[in-house]
């Protein structure tokens, strides 16, 4: 593919791009498979790791500082690498962490890093919602991305239907029984869910699942999202 | 003050402004007296909180879409606040979180929101840090910024002379006795301690203070710092 033929990403473009050094290192260590071109502007002088590992799967390295301009908005971008999309199936037997109606692309990159640091593999996004696949996302997740395997489902019971059974946790600050993370019974295999930015749940995951509060003061109105996922995941995940 | 003569925010300002409805609204709740006037847009449908909190306080509210659409970079703001940027001191004698040159500004915010949501009220800066009153912490903030106490600190030294003596405890992955918060003795009075996005915690602070490391999974380069305080400050807070 060459450089010229590459557009900033669109949603459902059957290719996307990591921005900068550590993203791409973490897609060729995950992914190597799925690459097609890396890219590095004509100043990158630390290419050790990005040469050695894009040679071991040969991966072709070019320079190409316009491109890089054109699809980076930031000025620390170095390397650049395309790779096509993909669509994959969760783990039907394991926890999974689901966002409903994520519409934040740094806070999705964001939570799948937090998934990943706090070993849940499995991201179940009920649409709407951001496309992980969009560089934005990408870079927030660190290339995370790589390690999650994720899936968008039209419904919660589309999503019910597609996993083993198991019990779900709805973090929500309206619950009609409102229970902490340590009040609740932990399952072996369990499902956390979490809502818009703005909008939070809707009313009906009451029924799906059982609510879970985390928390906090009255000074606030909510936890920023990617907050209570950490805490909630990191908390809910420990929990004896 | 004209609207004309407000200009965008600069470090050093001795005015700075919230972005938005709510955090406008968190600003009238708690420090009305700081409040200089506040702008509205035409088209800005629901005034009344806003009115009545002006109207008790004798605040101007006056509309003024050309300064908004100069002050925001986003297109869904509709209120501006603009204040008096001030100085204060740390209650010497309660729990803080400190960050040790923080460079993001949205983070800067986000931690804010975190602490208040979570019962921290005092928060140090070790500088250089980001400055709390740019308009895009104060925002990331959500006004929360109004419901802390913060002070900046030329270095660690400094803030230890001007606080009660207490065990503080740096949140890192490299300290050479590595104790999880589960595992650390809670005193009543601490400082929970967080570093730089990039570069972390300088090694001194071991010799400062007790390391306290969050699990997670080596997949993951780090945690980011926003999800470290969330998590480190929830649970030491809500430690038995």
């Amino acid at each position: 593919m060459s450089s010229l033929d590459i557009k900033p990403y669109k949603k459902g473009c059957d290719y996307s791009y990591t921005l900068g050094a550590f993203p791409t290192i973490e897609l060729l260590k995950t992914k190597p498979e799925i690459v097609r071109n890396v890219y590095v502007h004509s100043t990158f002088t630390n290419r050790e790791v990005i040469d050695e590992l894009c040679g071991e799967n040969n991966i072709r390295v070019t320079v190409a500082d316009k491109l890089i301009s054109k699809l980076s908005d930031k000025e620390n971008v170095f390397v650049i690498g395309v790779f096509d999309t993909y669509s994959e199936e969760l783990n039907p037997d394991s926890s999974h962490v689901m966002l409903v109606n994520p519409s934040n692309m740094g806070n999705a990159g964001t939570i799948i890093r937090t998934c990943i640091a706090f070993g849940i593999k499995d991201l179940a996004i009920i649409s709407p919602g951001i496309d992980v696949f969009n560089p934005k996302c990408v870079r927030a997740s660190m290339g995370a991305l790589f390690r999650i395997r994720h899936h968008y489902y039209a419904s919660f019971e589309e999503y019910e239907r597609s996993v083993t059974r198991r019990d779900c946790f709805s973090f929500m600050l309206t619950g009609r029984k409102q229970q902490t993370v340590d009040e609740c019974e932990k399952p072996d295999v369990f499902t956390l869910i979490f809502g818009n930015e703005a909008t939070g749940l809707p009313p009906q995951y009451e029924d799906y699942s059982k609510s879970i509060i985390i928390p906090q003061s009255e000074e606030v109105d909510s936890l920023n999202l990617t907050i209570a996922v950490g805490v909630g995941v990191y908390n809910f995940v420990h929990k004896l």
